[in-house]
């Protein structure tokens, strides 16, 4: 295998897009990468899309990226279409990256973008409840509904109160709220703590121009946002949101060719949830570790990391397991505020799902988007200070309680 | 790149199972290819599946292969789900066979699934109709309505007119019919050559024991099945269907610690539709140069091919366009008999799409485990006599009239 290079980004605003189409979302942040790399298109070599839910909310299953990429005269070359839930596009880097790193092709185009948002709102809710196994979903529903008084799911990956959530959207929040309640029983983590993630999360989305949501929270403003399922509030979890972000990769040693500030593919990792014995390794764990192995680096040598925060808690519990921390002293990481983009430990400087926001499709690459930008030092108001180093890990879907997929990358300049 | 063998595979019988889940028919054919290669599944290290049509027929998208897998216990591993409408399996068994051809891993398994039939037909129909950019079919929908009588769609990617067919269905069918016509005018092919590739793959079908469809039609019985479009009738035309294949492939050095009888990859290929300039190469033209070349192999060489006759014209023309025979002669080499399973020349031994079945995302695979199955000499009354090398072509969806994806493979023993 041979070194790859990022050589160009792009990415749409995040945001509600109701009269925006996936071909036009798309055709921006393709087209922005190819700017950015100031590559044309007719050099791309292959084209991996990845999509989540576009057959349940606009109909258009199959081919997704064939009718995105012809809008734009992208066509000819093989182009794969591939879903992992809201990993569905770091996959799609990741087979961007397999194409170059195995010689096979020189330039490759990833692709991420998700419309959510959907006049008939529940056509949004359906969609999301199929990033689970839909048939076990159905008999946990009915269980937890029978355990719960019946506090409802909310924003995350879900959709607010407000916007109708039934049934299906509190799932993957009441998922959130209880391993944010373990690790409160466990180590003595406190809702505060929690928060502060949020308000750091938020205060990095204000000084993102891609973020959906710009606002600068205090700890007391996200602690009376409307409860989602104690310890979560609204603002503690990621929204619903149409966008989409595209990469240009080549090979490492054509990559100057491109740009004077190439950012190379250090590790390429996925893998996805199984039955564990005890005391082994969760899947995050495995592949954390499986991304430092290859990427020849730890936890000390990361400069910026956009990390799956599809709520506070989980961005919490991640610094643990990214070995950011010891286990159990996430809260005290998030309090000495050493993950803010100016601190020593950057995360999720874009704002994070949170606050730029998490149309699950696109979040992957969009996560790539922030630490190439981070990276060529081009982040503006959020820059690093002389990163050398970025991490990105984008979870995605549940089988039976278990992420159905994880990818962790790790870049450096 | 180093060579790649396939050391197992399995199908269900294709059909109407209205009672069968998608994680009962994919479990089947996973076990079915396990078992074939004689290899645990706990040595898979990575897995790609190909399905169409799930998220509208079952409401299941985003982590369809982490679903059906994790059923039978396969999990940990790379998921990777992809789609490319018909072409949706081929495509994953290109990704699986890059996987080991990069060295990136040893042991692969690729699947293929669909479960097209739903209790409420339509939703078939609908889920069908995304193979297409859906914006542009309701646009190309108005114009045929207005130009044509009437005459409703069937067979094919499509349900039976009295199914209830809809507008939609007769959409692809049309397409094929206007080919056929084209074909007709220029070289003077007739209904009735288009009615013996029926026949002949009806006959195939009939010996084998995995075929939707088992019985055996006279030409005249073909001409006098329901019209469909002039000059399809039903028995030209593929049906919808249920069923699920997969395939274990392995680095080339060590297919040999699992079987006496590996099947070489020899060429694996992936191409989309595109904007072509006047006396260009079409896609199919591009693709099947391609995989010639990377075999290092020539129409003459080929002992048996699986190809995508979605209807009967397809085959024919694609005799012309595979090289089997000069542009125009398509219709004389149905008439010779030669691509009879006992021929020269044999094509679609299975039965084909027209008799085999075509639940849509298993097509891709099952035409590799067709080759599997000849290339080892395990294809019982069908078996072609001492086969060397196989072919598989399989297309998928439309994007403005043209092919969304193609994807062809050269096999050898």
């Amino acid at each position: 295998m041979r070194d790859v290079a990022v050589v160009g980004a792009g990415m749409t605003k995040f945001g509600k897009f109701l009269d925006r189409s996936m071909k036009d979302l798309a055709g921006e942040a393709v087209k922005g990468a190819l700017n950015s790399a100031g590559v044309d298109k007719s050099k791309l070599e292959v084209a991996v899309v990845g999509n989540a839910t576009a057959g349940l909310i606009t109909g258009q299953e199959m081919i997704r990226g064939q009718v995105v990429l012809r809008e734009i005269g992208i066509g000819g070359i093989p182009i794969i279409n591939t879903e992992n839930a809201c990993a569905s596009s770091s996959t799609a880097f990741h087979l961007a990256w397999l194409y170059v790193a195995s010689g096979m092709y020189d330039m490759a185009l990833a692709v991420g973008m998700e419309k959510l948002y959907h006049e008939d709102k529940r056509r949004s809710f359906q969609a999301i409840g199929a990033a689970v196994d839909v048939e076990w979903m159905q008999q946990m529903q009915a269980q937890m509904k029978a355990a719960r008084g019946d506090g409802d799911g909310a924003r995350g990956d879900m959709p607010s109160p407000e916007e109708g959530a039934g049934e299906k959207r509190s799932m993957f929040m009441d998922f959130y709220a209880a391993f944010a309640r373990q690790h409160m029983a466990k180590y003595g983590t406190t809702k505060e703590q929690f928060a502060r993630v949020a308000v750091k999360n938020h205060f990095h989305g204000s000084l993102n121009p891609h973020a959906q949501y710009r606002e600068v929270y205090s700890l007391e403003d996200v602690l009376a946002s409307p409860p989602v399922a104690e310890p979560l509030t609204r603002l503690m979890c990621s929204p619903i949101g149409d966008g989409a972000a595209a990469v240009v990769l080549c090979a490492a040693e054509k990559a100057k060719q491109f740009t004077s500030k190439p950012v190379y593919v250090r590790a390429s990792t996925l893998g996805s949830g199984s039955d564990r014995q005890p005391g082994e390794p969760d899947l995050t764990q495995r592949i954390v570790q499986q991304a430092y192995e290859q990427a020849g680096v730890g936890p000390e040598d990361l400069s910026v990391i956009e990390l799956h925060d599809a709520s506070a808690p989980a961005e919490l519990v991640l610094y643990e397991e990214l070995g950011l921390c010891a286990p159990g002293e996430g809260g005290k990481l998030i309090d000495s505020k050493a993950t803010y983009f100016d601190g020593p430990m950057p995360v999720n400087t874009s704002g994070g799902l949170i606050s730029k926001g998490h149309p699950i499709g696109a979040t992957g690459v969009a996560q790539i988007y922030e630490i190439f930008a981070q990276l060529r030092g081009e982040a503006g108001d959020r820059q690093v200070r002389s990163p050398k180093v970025g991490m990105t890990e984008n979870g995605g879907g549940m089988v039976k309680g278990e992420a159905a997929a994880l990818s962790v990358h790790i870049f450096s300049v």
